[in-house]
């Protein structure tokens, strides 16, 4: 069993990003520039911001956080949403989410330039994503693609399974993993809440995606001997007697799944580290596009 | 064995399209009026946009079809699109494809306003459609849904093949069947060129969507008893016999798998009909939300 090191692979990239803004720089041509905006308190929220922030800051971005109060109206929101599609300064942005349940987040998404988008939420990359358009990737399923690559793993041919059809996650990964490119040209099967049979399934699968969000769901006995295993999940579990208070469970698990498995990525340490590194490179991709 | 009736369903449901238009008029509402862009001679596709236009008379429609030599340039069929566009009186339009090689087709399906791309084609319905946001479905897909829904096969839990991962059917239909609606929530696999062991996969499927466009490449033996199959294929093959000089082909050894199956489309007469069919529902629904 070999663990995809996906905080090793992250640094590893945004090394290489690092250096590809020194080389900008040297050729006299600006920093990428990625904006946030957070709404309110939520303190997972803060916390994913504020990585990012520092992440940009880390690697020679130009970054900016704009804060809104938790009672900001939606008709705000879309204007500085609009101040920042306007804005020749910021290459990409990104808005947060869960947004206050009175603003309306899919009006919000948008409203967003589609250029500017770098989490790849607007319709519009998701349509060229799913067209095999040259698009912003979202940030997690990119970030997947990136460590089969990085491991080398073979995919064509190879038949995943992924659990889970979110639009962020479950959903974009199985368009991804089945379409005519590198990665990609699996055999994809999308599993939900409402498959049958699915440990049946997921014993067939070359790879697997486990992207449903319940702790510890994919068990040993739902795996076949050398399977790569992608464990999405990070769900916070209560623990007193750590710094933060909790621990990150992923949807696999892991301790009964690793030893049969030819690759699997560990929670935390895998997918996670990931999210940032795409959401980074999709900043790059936007300055290089204006 | 059930024969899934394309033709008597799509004649069915432009019957109800015709009443709704009537239903429309007596209200003091405009007639929805399609247009249609044809550039050259090509055989198939004269007799489809015909086809198209006539279907539109049929049941009330206004249609416009603008005719171009096949030496139009790009920009010249880009200017007409963005006529179109801003053409108030149409509701919805469509480029026949495929156009002359000198056009990047592409660019202009992306010129078409996506509130008249009434085929579906273009980035920003394509994600809405992922996303199981309103939009307009591509005609095939539409029209396979409509079969399903019609002859009431029960969709949810169900495992579905689909074979053939182009844009414009395998793609959007293993989207569509995949998603939390009726009909849909479908665990699928979409299989194609570089699917290994297609047979094992097929024979697992309660339902199989056949559109790799190979005349009789699905075989009896790739076929679990009672599964529905969906027959895409619609390949021209010479027969001098006929009126026509050829005959239509599915994807699918009709005479042999159809005795193993619950219900399954015919070719022609199956998916074939359903295509206007949703052609025309789209054009209805661009002039509801104008």
């Amino acid at each position: 069993m070999q663990l995809i090191d996906g905080k090793h692979i992250a640094l590893t990239i945004q090394h290489e990003l690092a250096l590809e803004v020194q080389r900008r720089v040297a050729a006299g041509k600006h920093r990428p520039h990625l904006a946030a905006v957070l709404v309110g308190n939520d303190g997972g929220s803060v916390t994913y911001v504020n990585a990012k922030v520092a992440a940009c800051e880390r690697i020679g971005y130009r970054s900016t956080l704009i804060r809104l109060e938790d009672t900001v109206t939606e008709a705000a929101l879309l204007e500085q949403v609009q101040r920042l599609n306007e804005n020749a300064e910021i290459d990409g942005f990104i808005v947060q989410l869960p947004l206050p349940k009175h603003i309306d987040a899919q009006k919000v998404i948008e409203a967003i330039d589609p250029r500017k988008d770098v989490d790849g939420f607007h319709p519009v990359n998701v349509g060229r994503m799913a067209l095999n358009l040259p698009c912003f990737l979202p940030a997690t399923p990119y970030g997947i693609l990136q460590l089969l690559e990085r491991c080398q793993i073979k995919t064509t041919g190879k038949h995943c399974v992924v659990i889970g059809r979110s639009h962020i996650v479950g959903s974009p990964v199985s368009m991804l993993l089945a379409r005519n490119a590198e990665p990609g040209n699996c055999t994809v099967t999308l599993c939900h809440s409402r498959t049958q049979n699915l440990a049946e399934i997921t014993r067939t699968a070359d790879i697997i995606v486990a992207a449903l969000g319940i702790p510890h769901f994919l068990k040993a006995d739902m795996v076949k001997e050398g399977a790569v295993v992608i464990d999405v999940g990070t769900t916070r579990v209560a623990a007193p007697e750590t710094k933060s208070g909790f621990r990150l469970h992923g949807d696999v698990d892991f301790v009964n799944v690793a030893p049969k498995c030819s690759w699997i990525t560990p929670v935390p340490g895998g997918v996670g580290p990931m999210t940032i590194t795409g959401l980074l490179q999709n900043t790059l991709l936007a300055a290089q596009w204006k």
